[in-house]
C-alpha cells in the first residue's frame, strides 16, 4: 500500500472510531439510564484517550511525508489531516491536559454559580480558562491574533478582524431595525396548549417536507435540540412544550438543516475528513436558511398554518398572514437562545466583542459583567436584571469555546448570501413552499453547498455557491424587507 | 502506580471501550436507521481492532510478570486477565483472522442456505469453519480434548465428559416424561389476539415484579429478545406477537433474570473483569431460574393470570388451573428456541453430542444431517421434515460457535439446583409469587449468586450457593414433579 493509502485507512478507522463516540452523545441524551451517568463518564474518557493517541500517532507524520495526492480529492484529505495533525502538535500535552481539566471544572462552577446567580463564584474559575485559552493560543499562533488562533478551530481561515468588519456594519442597522418593530403594535401571540402526541405529528411533517432522510436519521425528544452523527447515520432531536409549539417545530427544521448537510455530503466522502460538514459557519448556514428563509417564509407558514389547523383544530389566530406575523413576532427578551432574527445577531456581536477583548488581554475578566451589562443596555435599551439573565446565560465560556459565537453570526451573513442566490435560481420557490414542500431548495442547497463536505475551505464552499465573496448585505436586506413588511415601517 | 495498579488502569479502559461496543450492537437491534448499515459495519469492525490491540498489547504481558495481589480479589482480577491474555496469544493472528473471515462467509451462506432448505450448499463452508475451529482448539490446548478447549471460552473449567455424564443421565427421564405428557389431552390454547400496547403494559409489571431497575436499565422492542451490559447500564428487549403473547412475556422475564444478574453484581466490580456474570452456564440459570422455576411456578401464574384478564378481559381461559397448564403447554415441535420445559434440553443434548463428534474428528460434516435427523428420530419420534427445522435451524455452528449450546442445558441444571436451596431458604416464596412479587427469590440470588460476578469459578459460584456440586438431580426431581402434576401423571 502506498503512503497515501495506509494513511487514508488510519483515518478512516478514526473517522469511524469518532462517529461511534458521537452516538455514544446522542445515546446519553436521548435512551440512556439515569443511574447509568458515572460508568458513561469513564466509557467517554476511554474513547476520547483512544482517539487522542491516534490524532497524535507519530505514524499519521510519517505518512504525512511520504504521501503523494493522486487527485484534488486525495490533496484535499491531505490538507485536513496535515491540519489537525500539527495544530494537535502545538498543543503541549500538559496544556491539554490542564485545559480539559480546567474546564470541567469550570462548567461545573458555572451550573452552579448561574442556578445561585452568583457571578463572583465563576469569575475566578473562569480568569483561569481564559489565561489557558490564551496559552493555547500562542501555542498555535505564536505572536498572531490569539482570537484568530481558537476561531480557526470552529471556521478554518475566517479572522477576528474579517468578522469584525462586518458585524460593525450589521450592528447599527439591527439597532435601528429592532427599535422600529419595537416601537410598532405586537402580533397576536399563541394562547393555549398544544399536545405533545400532535407536535410530534408535524415535526415528522416537517421533517418530511425538507428532505430529511429517515433511512438514514431518526427523530427523538431531548432537553436540547441537536444533531448527531455523519454519513449514514444522522439523527436530531427536538423537544415539546405545549405552550410554544413553535419551539418545537422551528427547533426541527434547524437540526434538520444540520442533518440535511451530514446526509447531503458525497457518499464518496464516507468516513474521511471530507465527509463531514465544512465548518461551524458554514453548518450554521443551512440550520439557519431551513428554519428562518425558508420556514419562517410567508409561504411556508401559510402552509403550517393549515397543518397546524387540521391537527389542533382552530387555536384563535385568524387567517395566514396573522399566524406569519404570531411567528415571526418581535419581543423583548435577555435570552440569546430565544431570540428572533432581529435581535438574535446582537446577542452574538455583544459576545464576540467581549471574547475578543478578553483574547486580546484589552479587558479583564473582573470588568467582564460591567461590560456585558453596559453593552447589552446600550444595544437593547433596558438592563439585565440578573446574573442568569446576562453574563452567565451561556456554557460556551465556561468549555473554554472562545471564537464559538461568531459563527452563530457568520452562518446567518453565509444563510443570506445563500438565500439571495436560491432565490434567483429557483423562481418558484414560493409556490413550493405554500404547499409544504421545501424540497427543491434543499436539491439547491445539495447542488451548491452540501455535497462538497470538507472539500473546499468555508469561504470556498460559499464563494462557489453564490458566485461572490460573502458580505452582510443580503442578510440584512432580507430582515429590513421581511420585518418591514410585517411590521409595516 | 505497582504494576497492578497500571494493569488495572489500562484494563478498565478495556472494559469500558468494550462496554460501548456492545452499546452499539444493542443500538444496532433497536435503534439504527436500516440504511446506516454499511457505515456501521466499519465502525463495529474499527471497535474490533481497537480491543483486539488492547488484548495483545504487549505491556498487558509485562504488568502480568510483576503484578502482586494484595488481596482475594486482586488475585482474581489477575487470573482472569491472565487466563485472556494467555489464550489470545496462543492463537496465531493468522489464524484468527481466518476465522473471522470464515464465519463471516459462513453466516451469509448458512442464511441464504436456511432459505433455500439447502444443506449442501451450506456443508462445504461448514467443513471449513470446523477444521477452523478444530485448528484453534489444538492450538488453544494441544493434544487435550478438542471439545473441552473451545468450551472453556464459554464455561471456564468445564469439560465434555462431566458434560456427558450429566447429559446422560438427563436424556432418558426426559425422553419418558415427554413420552408420558403427551399421551395426555393437551390443555386450552390462547385462541385470541392480545394488542401489543397490552403486552408492554404487563412487560413493564413483570421487569419490575423480578426487580429489574429501569434506573440501570429500558426496555425496548426488537426481532430477537436479549439482554446488553454490565455495570450500570443493562438493557433488555422483548418482542410482541399478538397471537403468542407468552412469547413476549416469557423473553422478557427470561432477559430480566440475565440483565438482572449484571445489575446484581457487587459495584465494586464496575469495569473490571469481576464485573462481569462469570459463564454462560451460570447466566442462563439466572434467566432460566426467572423464566421458568418463578415465572412458570403455579403461584406467580395465578397472579399473571388475574393481570392478563384485568389489561385484556376475560380471554377464554377458565381459571388460574387452567391457566397453568396453558403456560405449561408440552406439545410437538422442530424448533429449540420455541420448545417447553420438558423438551428444550432434548434439543441441546443433540448438538451436544453431534458437535463435540465433530471436534473430536469421529463424525464428518457430510454425515451430519443424517445424524442430527437420526437422532431427532429417535428422541422426538417423528422425522424432521425439513432442513430449516432440522440442521440448518441455529446459527450457531455457522459463527464458529462450538461449545456453547451445552451451557443452555448446563444453566437449567444449575437453576435446579438453586431452585431446591432457595425454596428451601423461602418457604413462604409462593405467598410472595401469588402477588405478583419475586424480588424476595432476586434478594436471594443476589445474594447467593449474581454479586460475586467474575469472583469465584463457575463451578465454585454454584457450589457456593447450594453446599453441593452440581448435578442434574434437582432439575430432574422438578420437571418430574410439576409435569407429572400438571399431567396427572
Amino acid at each position: 500500500m502506498s503512503a497515501y493509502d495506509e494513511l487514508m485507512q488510519f483515518q478512516r478507522e478514526t473517522e469511524a472510531l469518532g462517529e461511534i463516540a458521537g452516538r455514544l452523545g446522542w445515546d446519553q441524551e436521548t435512551m440512556m439510564p439515569d443511574g447509568a451517568a458515572p460508568q458513561r463518564a469513564e466509557e467517554h474518557a476511554a474513547m476520547s484517550r483512544v482517539l487522542h493517541a491516534r490524532r497524535i500517532d507519530s505514524r499519521v507524520g510519517e505518512w504525512l511525508e511520504k504521501a503523494e495526492a493522486a487527485d484534488d480529492v486525495a490533496a484535499a484529505n491531505l490538507r485536513l489531516i496535515r491540519r489537525e495533525f500539527e495544530k494537535t502538535a502545538r498543543v503541549p500535552a500538559d496544556l491539554a491536559a490542564e485545559i480539559a481539566r480546567t474546564t470541567s471544572l469550570a462548567h461545573r462552577v458555572w451550573a452552579t454559580a448561574r442556578a445561585d446567580e452568583d457571578v463572583a463564584a465563576f469569575l475566578p474559575v473562569l480568569a483561569q480558562v481564559v489565561a489557558l485559552m490564551r496559552e493555547k493560543a500562542a501555542a498555535l499562533a505564536g505572536d498572531s491574533d490569539p482570537y484568530d488562533a481558537l476561531l480557526d478551530d470552529y471556521e478554518p481561515g475566517m479572522t477576528g478582524a474579517a468578522l469584525g468588519a462586518m458585524f460593525a456594519a450589521l450592528r447599527p442597522r439591527l439597532v435601528a431595525l429592532r427599535e422600529a418593530v419595537l416601537a410598532k403594535p405586537a402580533p397576536a401571540p399563541l394562547s393555549q396548549a398544544f399536545d405533545e402526541a400532535g407536535q410530534m405529528v408535524l415535526t415528522h411533517k416537517l421533517a418530511a417536507a425538507f428532505g430529511y432522510d429517515l433511512n438514514h436519521g431518526r427523530i427523538d425528544q431531548a432537553v436540547h435540540p441537536f444533531s448527531s452523527g455523519s454519513g449514514l447515520d444522522v439523527r436530531i432531536t427536538t423537544r415539546c412544550n405545549p405552550l410554544d409549539p413553535f419551539n418545537c417545530f422551528y427547533s426541527t427544521i434547524h437540526e434538520v438543516g444540520h442533518a440535511g448537510y451530514e446526509q447531503g455530503i458525497n457518499r464518496d466522502y464516507l468516513l474521511t475528513p471530507l465527509g463531514r460538514g465544512v465548518s461551524m459557519g458554514v453548518h450554521e448556514s443551512q440550520s439557519r436558511i431551513y428554519e428562518n428563509q425558508l420556514g419562517r417564509s410567508r409561504a411556508f407558514t401559510g402552509w403550517l398554518y393549515g397543518q397546524m389547523r387540521d391537527q389542533f383544530g382552530d387555536f384563535g389566530i385568524a387567517d395566514e398572514e396573522a399566524f406569519y406575523a404570531t411567528v415571526n413576532s418581535v419581543s423583548n427578551g435577555f435570552i440569546r437562545t430565544e431570540a428572533d432574527e432581529v435581535q438574535y445577531n446582537l446577542h452574538v456581536l455583544l459576545r464576540f466583542d467581549l471574547e475578543r477583548a478578553l483574547m486580546a488581554g484589552d479587558l479583564a475578566v473582573g470588568d467582564l459583567e460591567p461590560a456585558w451589562n453596559d453593552r447589552f443596555k446600550a444595544d437593547f435599551g433596558y438592563a439585565v436584571d440578573k446574573p442568569s439573565n446576562g453574563l452567565l446565560q451561556d456554557v460556551h465560556w465556561s468549555e473554554g469555546l472562545f471564537g464559538y459565537f461568531a459563527t452563530y453570526t457568520l452562518g446567518n451573513v453565509y444563510a443570506g448570501c445563500l438565500h439571495e442566490t436560491l432565490r434567483a435560481a429557483l423562481p418558484d420557490l414560493d409556490r413550493d413552499l405554500a404547499l409544504g414542500d421545501a424540497t427543491s431548495a434543499t436539491a439547491w442547497l445539495r447542488e451548491n453547498v452540501q455535497r462538497h463536505g470538507g472539500r473546499f475551505t468555508p469561504r470556498e464552499t460559499i464563494t462557489r455557491a453564490t458566485g461572490e465573496a460573502p458580505t452582510e448585505a443580503p442578510l440584512l436586506a432580507y430582515l429590513e424587507a421581511k420585518f418591514g413588511g410585517i411590521y409595516g415601517l
